[in-house]
């Protein structure tokens, strides 16, 4: 029988962030490391997690139109080269493909860092008239990329991820789709994984190689570093003029469509471990958590408490994913190995429970303990879950509040970067150079330029003091 | 508006059964050629038949206790070195990365042509003792084999799948387990598919690289070529050993768990395109078909026409995949268009229809005209997807049947082989002097030794005349 300090055998956050966050990785059973460098094994509960986040994600793409495709994960070299920026940003990072079999190629394949050209490649060949647009796909997929530290799910060389990459006729069309596809990544995240996210605009130092606007949601984590959770790009027709896509427009003219492209990808599991999780472990969101509610006998041997458990766990099914642990563990090491999962409820049913024909549920969250009366179960559990929910958003929330500062003027800003972990707020001038500078002297990024409360906090940048143009986002991130 | 000559514009099977075929992937839109050598673009169409059968395939893996997980893409040449025969059957087709960004690297990466390698080095880090076993994994993904010659879905460079992989306490559960799964595959292939499938062990020659024992389902595309539509292999504990992957058993001695792996890919497309499509185009078997009844309105400019057909969209919408048409093409083009992409049943409805509260409902598999009352719509169309299914199993059945043919001497294989397309049941010494004979003299491999029906039918082999041990099929195929 395995020993209860076996599985709360976890480094604190406030003693080591990144040592809490490995280990709960590990002892979760998330993931593992592969023998390659820099890739992992997603393990079956990372999996299961996944797959929830990609069928609820799927399920809003595909509710407002969008068609799901599968690309070749190859890019010749010469397609890669196509549009100037984009090969700029991700020749320097992708993995090239030289020989096949015992042959040496006559061009060099990249496995895709990201699948623009291949998309755009493909719309050349399907896109003639107004009539063809709009295209609305994306795909599930891995994608490779060269790092040179990696952690998982935060920065790995292989990564899961979902890209969609969408045409059409109108600038206005490709805008509208932009930011529609941005609020279904905040809402998703909002309402699905609890995390509060700040909507916003990149810089034209941190936007996506090739774009000419990424729109970004910033979450923040338990230690105050940023983490940026999912991505919109505007493109315009760049791509479409470099890869001749061209179409007949209402007019009888040819013109360039205007195209779109946005991705979340395995990293939202980063954010929520990092958003939610405690000493004891991880805490999963309800809405994806593989198992919802865990259902724990106390006292085993005594008569009855299996079958009721199991029956328990049978009504329970019916209104959430529900599991009964029937396993020859000791109840204390059931909550533990419980908790250290993330199920966001635990179901208590002993012998005292039956005779008061109760049970005991107990909030991953906050630990609370509530007495159900068993013939109200079906009824309070998804309340509960839907409490768990609200908790956890209402928790995040407030504690970003909390460690979100204002600076008006450089020696704020340092101070602040230098001693309060979080986020900064700062009007900007929108010059490189200033950007560069808070790097420099205050060690911070610009996250974001956010869509909603942004009134300006002052009228001059916070760095050179020329008129401010921007209230932005500043902080250290993921 | 397009011309429905347009559509149908293929050409006949019987005149080119390849060109009909390459026609049909096209023009129902289901995959198109990527500007890398072999690889294909899985376009929406095809890709919402391929989600059918994963989400299908995948309940039936997790109702058996099965967990998917993500392995890494890339294998160390070393670790796919490990297993001898593995590597001799892979390494001459496997795509090789040998730099990231600018850096060589000091070891080559295969992009995996197939997953057993990996998962024994995580086995080995997961499996200590008899209760870890067994581990039952899937991943769903894609995989590249540097093939010569390609063709969308049946051979393609890289090909999605799925590949199960289970570590076993004893060879016994191992072996029921490679059994279990291609009783999952062929009744998948026959209840969902409608696609009659033949169960048996593959030859020494033709089995896995790696494996002790390959078991297939082979089925016949209407060419009479043989198609191999899903395998499971039983790799003993050899795997086991070469990855040193070892547990402690009941009795406290150290064991090597026993393994099998098993796998279906998008190949299995081409199979339903050869077994059910006819010279109209693809013919889909409702239970996977992306749209399993589309609405057409006729004379949609008389009054509330349009309506209706939405209005029956709406209510066939509660009980099964509907699609309304309501396009400004003509009701002839969406007919064409409609059995082009195989869409399982049409129902018309006109001002006609309407007056009598009936509806015509046309069935793809067979063309015939039912006139439904609208009254009993939710109940008919039900019914009438079951007998398409019915009808696309019995007909491929006796297709089958009427294209089995015995041999018990070289001269009538040679001369079946040679003058009749189809499968050819003769007995064999099990020698591979023999096989390789038989592929040399009559052009024909061997397809499986059938678990049913396998009664001798002669007491000598078909080809050296010595005591024949197995009844086997031999055939041409793909």
């Amino acid at each position: 029988m395995a020993d209860k300090k076996m599985v709360r055998d976890i480094t604190s956050m406030d003693e080591d962030f990144a040592q809490w966050y490995t280990d709960i990785v590990k002892k979760a059973e998330l993931a593992s490391y592969s023998g390659v460098r820099g890739c992992m094994i997603v393990r079956p509960y990372g999996t299961a997690l996944w797959e929830n986040i990609r069928n609820s994600l799927d399920s809003r793409f595909k509710a407002l139109g969008h068609e799901n495709v599968m690309m070749p994960m190859f890019i010749p070299e010469s397609l890669l080269q196509r549009e100037k920026d984009h090969v700029e940003g991700f020749a320097p990072e992708v993995a090239w493909v030289t020989h096949g079999g015992e042959e040496k190629l006559n061009e060099r394949l990249c496995v895709r860092p990201t699948s623009e050209t291949v998309f755009c490649e493909h719309y050349a060949d399907i896109i003639h008239s107004y009539r063809d647009l709009p295209k609305l796909y994306n795909q599930w997929c891995s994608v490779v990329r060269w790092e040179k530290t990696t952690r998982p799910f935060l920065r790995t060389m292989e990564f899961f991820w979902q890209e969609g990459h969408t045409m059409h006729e109108t600038a206005e069309e490709a805008m509208i789709e932009t930011r529609q596809m941005l609020d279904v990544y905040a809402d998703f995240c909002e309402k699905e994984l609890a995390i509060p996210v700040i909507k916003g605009k990149k810089t034209d130092k941190e936007k996506f190689a090739g774009a000419e606007a990424t729109y970004t949601i910033e979450a923040m984590m338990h230690d105050g570093k940023a983490l940026q959770s999912g991505t919109s790009h505007y493109f315009g027709d760049g791509f479409s003029r470099a890869f001749n896509i061209q179409f007949t427009g209402r007019d009888n003219k040819q013109e360039y469509p205007h195209q779109t492209s946005w991705g979340m990808s395995t990293r939202i599991i980063g954010a929520i471990i990092m958003t939610h999780g405690d000493d004891n472990g991880l805490v999963l969101p309800p809405a994806v958590a593989p198992v919802q509610v865990e259902v724990i006998p106390i006292a085993t041997h005594k008569e009855g408490v299996l079958e009721k458990a199991n029956e328990l766990k049978d009504r329970l099914s019916k209104v959430c994913r529900a599991h009964l642990d029937d396993s020859d563990n000791s109840a204390g090491w059931k909550f533990a190995q419980c908790e250290m999962r993330g199920i966001p409820l635990r179901v208590e049913i002993g012998p005292k429970d039956m005779a008061e024909n109760k049970c005991v549920v107990v909030r991953r969250d906050n630990y609370e303990k509530i007495t159900v009366s068993l013939d109200e179960l079906e009824q309070r559990i998804p309340e509960l879950l839907k409490a768990v929910h609200d908790g956890l958003y209402n928790k995040a929330l407030a504690r970003r509040q909390s460690m979100t500062y204002d600076a008006t003027d450089m020696d704020a800003m340092i101070d602040t970067a230098t001693n309060k972990p979080g986020l900064i707020r700062a009007m900007w001038c929108g010059e490189l150079e200033c950007e560069e500078a808070l790097k420099e002297k205050a060690g911070v990024s610009s996250r974001c330029m956010p869509f909603d409360n942004n009134e300006p906090i002052a009228d001059t940048c916070v760095c050179c003091g020329k008129p401010a143009k921007h209230l932005t986002y500043w902080g250290k991130a993921y």
